[in-house]
């Protein structure tokens, strides 16, 4: 999914103005259109299989990629097929969104004028001024998504930010928000009510929450304990942390507790006495001849 | 920009499916409606500012929120004000994006209405089930642009998350990426023509370059540096490194040199030598009486 398939030759500069509006889609029960079966259609349709639509692609068979044949294979209920290239307008009058990915530059650009036309949003790879909206480079874990955009300069500048953000996560985030998701059902439930005094007053100890416990913390929130963390703090206004939920004493705060050395630092630590230890017993060993 | 702004409360599967399409709309020489004049207005408005975007705002003086004003007050060739509700259907006619941001959901649903009559995407603050799309967390470092979505669950996560990715970066990386750029944009002059075995070379060349130069490097990368890379490195056929160019020369390869220890490593060294050579002190000394 390179940020270059859609790539602008112009640079943003550092101040206001020059990007994108980065924003989530919502694609739930709507109609995708992808027009072409190559290596770059197989990353569209993995792109849009994210999202809960119906996506209807018309390429030759003759020209499908390995692994967009493998993607028609695993999902019919989401893929419709059709052995043909595309005909005409009527084949985006029911689109929500229409995606390119063709070698001909020419019925790419044909295609994009009838979307423009009937308003529906489109995306065609490798011509930028075409395009309504630019991919990126994705990281997705259960509810969380994270896009990286360069604003077209440079897939691989795209892919590198991708590893340094991956490396930077646990893997624990995408569990954790799922589990602060169903908290914050069960509070609405709670606590009913749109907008007011009771909206902020939940919203603020959700905050609370949030900010008390850690990522590897909130992941524990099975069922049994978001009932407890209900009847113990949002009952009684307050914010418990996991170990008073669990009925454990709590010596120090959770979020207070120093960092544990790695076994480098271990290393470091011990090879530094051993050295201190050898200085001294010569320094002494010496002074006494 | 919470992420709460356009919540849904169904949790995603970490399967595939139930996500959104995270994308880079493009909004250059656009124009974009917003409605309302609140606090919540005010975060759309500067997510707006942040593409080339020509935006009208219609809100009544008296509900302006300061931040609001400031921002009228700041971008006077960006921001079109006018001192009134919203009228009617004529006012998204020559729009491409609405955004409202009302205490009145009744409003918003049919100005909502109107918008997808006439195919106009549209984002209703607090309406997720009207929202043709959400907005998240978001980061922004000249062209470097992230967005982070927790699909509905919950601002505070989204707002973590950032901290998380943010304190991974090193600031360096915009100004790294946007050099990128102009390498890339150099290289297209000299190595024109588009597609093809050129096209996937000069691809290949680039990310070699992104992957043997580190971020740190790639920011060294001036005008003139860019010209000796293209010439020593694009038309030989290879790439060499900052210190190679630069005319120094290279005792090892530059990403494959050890971390510097920081100085909490120093102090524990210099501790665990002290508390070594006290110990051997002690031991001898004792063993001596």
């Amino acid at each position: 999914m390179g940020d270059s398939a859609c790539a602008s030759a112009t640079l943003a500069p550092p101040s206001i103005g020059g990007g994108s509006l980065l924003i989530a889609w919502q694609l739930k029960d709507k109609n995708v259109l992808i027009v072409g079966g190559g290596e770059v259609a197989s990353q569209r349709i993995e792109s849009i299989l994210t999202t809960d639509s119906r996506i209807t692609l018309l390429a030759p068979a003759k020209g499908l990629h390995a692994r967009t044949k493998e993607l028609i294979d695993m999902h019919p209920a989401r893929i419709t097929y059709y052995d043909r290239r595309f005909s005409g307008p009527a084949e985006i009058h029911k689109m929500d969104m229409v995606l390119t990915a063709l070698d001909d530059v020419n019925r790419s650009r044909e295609i994009c004028e009838m979307c423009r036309t009937n308003k529906v949003p489109v995306n065609a790879a490798d011509i930028p001024d075409l395009c309504d909206f630019y991919f990126g480079a994705q990281i997705r874990d259960g509810p969380l998504q994270i896009m990286i955009s360069t604003n077209g300069n440079g897939p691989r500048m795209a892919a590198l930010m991708k590893q340094k953000i991956n490396s930077a996560l646990s893997g624990n985030e995408g569990q954790a928000i799922e589990r602060v998701g169903v908290l914050r059902g069960q509070l609405k439930e709670r606590a009913s009510g749109v907008g007011g005094a009771l909206g902020r007053k939940r919203m603020k100890w959700m905050s609370e929450v949030c900010n008390v416990w850690g990522i590897d913390e909130l992941v524990q929130l099975d069922d049994a304990l978001i009932t407890k963390l209900l009847d113990d703090g949002w009952d009684k206004g307050c914010v418990p942390t996991l170990d008073q939920l669990k009925g454990r004493q709590t010596r120090k705060p959770a979020r207070q507790t120093a960092p544990s050395p790695d076994s480098s630092q271990w290393l470091l630590a011990a090879a530094s006495f051993a050295l201190g230890a050898v200085c001294a017993t010569l320094a002494l060993v010496s002074r006494r001849r």
